[in-house]
Order: C-alpha cells, then sequence, then structure tokens
C-alpha cells in the first residue's frame, strides 16, 4: 500500500521524467535540471512538473531546481524499479519475436529497468522448444504454474486478439499484476492488475482523426 | 476546422467505441446497445460513454440505446477513417519489419481503416532495396520528397533514438501530421503535427509502478 490515490496520469509521466534523467546522467557536468528544462525535454509543461513530483515529497528546492542524481534514484525507487522484474511473453509469432529482440537489446541498455524476460509461450506445438535470443518457448498449457512457481508479476500478450481473454486469465490467475496487450481486444482483468495498451491499430485511428483537422 | 476543442482523451476512446460496435456489427441480429454495455465492453464507465458521443452530435436515444450501424458509420466519419491512408514506416530493422508484416495483415482484416503502406525507409545501404510483404525498402535521403510527392500524412518511427527527432524532422517537412514513435525518445514536433507514443519501455516501467503496491 503506497501512495493509493496518485492518479495513473501521473504514474503515466514519472518514466517520461526519468527518462529525461537518464540521458541528462550521462552527462556528469549537470548537477541541477529546473522544472522548466524537465517539463520541455519531457514535453510536459513545468508547472504540471512541479504538481507530479510533489505527490511524492520535496525533491526540489525553489530558484535551485532538482538534484539530477538525487531525483533520479528517488523517482526509480518511486517507479519500483531497483528491483528485477521478470516477465513472460505470450505469443511467439512475428511481433513477439520481434519484441524479444528488440526488447532485450534495449532492456540490457536501460540501466534504470531491471527486467528479465524468463519465458516465451505459444500454443502452437511447432513452435514450442524454440528458442528467441537464448529464450525458451513453452507450451501454453504451462504458462499459469510457470508464471506461479516463478513468482512473475509481468506478462506480455501478442496473442490473436480471440485468444488474448484467456491467456490474460491464466496469467492473473497464476499471479501476474501488470500486462502489456498487444491484442486488439479491451481485456476483462480483476480489480488490482494493471493493464497497459499496446494496441497500435487503436493509436494509428486516433492520429486519423487529426489529419485533416487544419 | 472541425471540434477544435475536443480533448484528446476523448478522442482516444473513440477507437475503443469503434471497435466495440465492430465486433458487434458481425452478429445481424444486434441493433441496438445501450451506454451501458457499450461502456462495459470498452471498459469505460456508461456517463463517460454517453459524455463523449455527446461531443459530435446525437447519436442515441434515452432508454433506447445508440442504433449500431449508425453510431458505427458516424464514428468512422468522425475519426476520418472513411478516407484511405497513407503511411510510411521508417526504421526497417526487426521491429519495423515485424510491424510491416503484422499491421499489413491487421490492416487487411479491418473493415473500418483503410490504411495503405507505401514505403519503408532506412539508412543501411544493405537494407535499401529489400521488400518485405510486398513493400519496398528506400533510402532515409529520399524521405521527405515521397512523402510529399505522395501526400503522405502519417509516419510511424522505428529508428534509434539518436535518429528518430532527425526522422521526425524530415517527416513532418514533407507534410506528415501524425507521426507513430516506437523511439525511447520525447520528440520535438510543431504544432498541428499529433504525436502517439509507443515506447514499450515507457509503458512497462509505468506497469512495474504498480506490481508491489497491494
Amino acid at each position: 500500500m503506497r501512495w493509493r490515490k496518485i492518479s495513473d496520469a501521473v504514474v503515466r509521466r514519472l518514466p517520461l521524467y526519468l527518462r529525461v534523467l537518464d540521458e541528462l546522467a550521462k552527462d556528469e557536468n549537470n548537477n541541477l535540471i529546473s522544472s522548466q528544462e524537465l517539463g520541455e525535454k519531457a514535453g510536459v509543461g513545468p508547472a504540471l512538473v512541479r504538481k507530479d513530483l510533489a505527490w511524492f515529497g520535496e525533491f526540489g528546492k525553489q530558484g535551485v531546481g532538482y538534484e539530477i542524481d538525487y531525483l533520479r534514484s528517488e523517482l526509480r525507487r518511486i517507479l519500483n524499479l531497483d528491483s528485477t522484474h521478470k516477465v513472460v511473453l505470450v505469443g511467439a509469432g512475428s511481433l513477439g519475436t520481434a519484441l524479444t529482440r528488440y526488447n532485450m537489446r534495449r532492456f540490457q541498455e536501460d540501466e534504470s529497468f531491471t527486467l528479465e524476460l524468463i519465458g516465451l509461450f505459444d500454443s502452437d506445438p511447432d513452435k514450442v522448444g524454440q528458442e528467441h535470443e537464448g529464450i525458451k518457448v513453452y507450451p501454453i498449457t504451462e504458462l499459469e504454474s510457470f508464471v506461479r512457481e516463478n513468482e512473475v508479476k509481468m506478462g506480455i500478450i501478442t496473442v490473436p486478439a480471440s485468444d488474448a481473454q484467456d491467456v490474460a486469465n491464466r496469467l492473473v490467475n497464476g499471479g501476474v499484476r501488470a500486462i502489456l496487450n498487444f491484442a486488439p481486444v479491451t481485456l476483462d482483468l480483476p480489480e488490482g492488475v494493471q493493464l497497459a495498451s499496446a494496441d497500435l491499430t487503436l493509436e494509428l485511428k486516433r492520429l486519423a482523426y487529426y489529419i485533416n483537422e487544419v
């Protein structure tokens, strides 16, 4: 039980701020950042930056700004990024395997996030037993027990829409608390399980709205 | 110039409603839907459904609900989905080509959205000239002129973070109005160009926040 009442809109911006700080921290000469600069680099207004961070404590000094290293470590702590998170990915098709390749590289480069992809799952017997980036494909029937035994709390779904709810149920039954869903379907999840949707078609349809606007 | 003051939070939910209606329309026996049911299926409260739709007109009748076919065609019109949208994808690496395969199939199956991926672009001479799903890879140097000549308004960026701003500039200079960005960087775009971020690491970091919460 932590900062219970903080809205997801706030939580959503914290990784953006952290990304800016990570980038700045690469240059040792950077010690301080103003909310103005942090906002500009994160694409957020400076007042909102100050408001967002104030939910979690007093990180800055008026007229001085935020100490980059300190704010960075605080954001990491708030976002739970100091511990390693085990992840499974369900759906070892073209998107799933590409994400595996892409993200394994990204995860390794990212100092501020220890994410460990420990298993791929698929219902296709031809795919079971394959390896991608050194990670094995297991049968979908083993998903729930695997997740439970390995205490996996995060799952990524890249199966077709018709299978996504079933996969989500298995993940949740095994103890998963957070799901990143690529399938073009709204999942029905119990309270307390957090969902992030990565349905690209939805995003593209949203973008289409703005195209004819002048 | 259309519904100028409508917030993106509203626009963002319209494709969700449309997805529900598309699904329901597959069964000819479905004629009407209540805001309650539409909300449940879209994962949105019924009052918010009514409020969102009211921005664009009177689509439902109190005590009766919404006519599925009518609301569906209205949402399509509002979202600009009746016209074909040409798209380019920049970055023909593993993620870019997987998205090409995945989305080409999705786009073809999706009756309510005519999206035409007409070109891939990459800076790697070895990739230029390749074809993925019948779509050719062009050199990045031709991006701006290609976009202008073909009146492309949407672009997808799957290049490394260090190249993303340069790619975005080329797209915008060529006339692109909407960008779906997979690169882990905040893009600086002129007003009037709409951005959707598909930075999966950001989403995963957000999810991490919720994992230890009980």
